[in-house]
């Protein structure tokens, strides 16, 4: 499972702060803790109003000096995007396209031109789709333009858009059902998501994105961004690989085990 | 979700002595324990050697003296279903029939006499079936002796027989992949699980069990044999019904989250 870390998020407030004042030990402690966490990735999303073409570039340049890890750069902002990739050491993912015109002609230079992955997410202008069908119809465009433009399949990661159950009660159940039909209609694509939205308007949300987490891993999602510092999620997540057969001889299992991640967390102190 | 309690077992020896010693308040206890933990029917299993046909109708009686909640009587023994059955007062489940001739022979006659739902499980004489495909054989001509029977699909509940991932990996995936492919091949019949086979051989084995339910009722999966007191499997059995569709306008949630059945457990206590 590629594990793309969600903390380093300016719509948190601590995160914001700290980008704001030039901060960077909150941002390098909150990249390190992730990836000793086990993220494979690590989204960076810099977007306070007007200022993200400074802030989006500072980050990248503070997170590279603690870790090798990979990272998601999360922007509607091509310009910002500009000035950030060139910095990025690895190969990075861009945080997302959508059929949306402007985007798809301002950020498919941008993915090319770095060889990045890209996030594509199941909207269109005209709003959000409900069902599996519009999902896939808008899925399949989105593929058509980006290997088009010579993007391979691999480095495509479809989002299938995920919407609170507390409104639509069929929302949980559409975009499982989603994961399943890209993966038949784009062969090759990885299939992503965001869990929070499907908990939104409800209570113990970490409990249902845990939970949604196992039944997307069941439909074949193989990335997700999530916080690799929830430890039921983290365990959750290393168990379904095992069931589903994604974890040879259970060795990942088992090395979690050893590095006690799968069970409550052992407290360590001071003999009395 | 059907949610049998499997905690009145003799195989545990707890209510083995409880049994041999004809101790009802043990039995009450985990019986009214149960009922109280959300179970919708309770196993009884009193399969100790040579007795299970005394042991099981007093367990029935017992049960039956603190407990409106169906039972489903878990014996291969036929003498002893004979003699507890007509003591259910509510009707029962049988757990379970295999496509074992004598199994056959003996136990269809009392399924219809007491208009008893059945748990086939996907077992012939030939052994442990590792592929779908032998599953499915197996499930077909099983659900064919039962309805050729008179026995309608409702009161069948297939049991794909899970085997452990430790000794196989693809057995989880393998389970996963027959719960779907036996809603196709035989519609309306339900379909059941024990969890404990799936994590055998590895450590941490209510995580394995807890993720291996959500992924089953991901693929369908509407009843299972588990413990109803286990706070961590209730809650994930709870939300992956809701993220499913399977829980009208999210109340069967909303209710969960008021008995504080959803997150950790409220401390309570006096006021220092």
């Amino acid at each position: 499972m590629y594990l793309i870390g969600e903390l380093i998020n300016c719509t948190r407030n601590r995160i914001a702060r700290a980008v704001v004042s030039g901060d960077k030990d909150v941002i390098q402690q909150v990249a390190i803790r992730q990836v000793e966490a086990g993220a494979s990735c690590l989204d960076v999303n810099g977007g306070l109003p007007g200022r993200e073409k400074d802030y989006l570039p500072w980050l990248v340049d503070v997170i590279q000096e603690v870790t090798e890890t990979p990272l998601c750069l999360d922007s509607a902002d091509p310009e910002a995007l500009a000035l950030a990739l060139p910095r990025c050491r690895h190969r990075p993912l861009i945080n997302s396209i959508t059929l949306d015109p402007t985007r798809i002609s301002a950020l498919i230079p941008l993915v090319k031109a770095h060889d990045a992955g890209v996030i594509a997410l199941c909207l269109d202008e005209t709003g959000y789709p409900s069902s599996v069908e519009d999902r896939i119809a808008i899925c399949v465009r989105l593929v058509d333009h980006l290997t088009g433009a010579g993007i391979c399949p691999e480095k495509i990661y479809v989002d299938p858009a995920i919407f609170p159950v507390s409104t639509n009660t069929q929302a949980g159940a559409a975009a499982l059902d989603a994961i399943g039909a890209i993966i038949n209609a784009c062969p090759g694509v990885h299939t992503v998501c965001g869990l929070s939205n499907v908990s939104f308007g409800l209570p113990q949300r970490l409990l249902l994105n845990q939970v949604f987490l196992i039944l997307a891993m069941g439909r074949g999602l193989d990335a997700v961004i999530a916080d690799p510092c929830d430890r039921q999620l983290r365990a959750d997540l290393i168990a379904a690989e095992t069931l589903l057969n994604r974890d040879e001889d259970c060795l990942g299992y088992l090395d979690a085990h050893k590095k006690n991640w799968l069970g409550p967390p052992v407290k360590t102190g001071r003999p009395a």
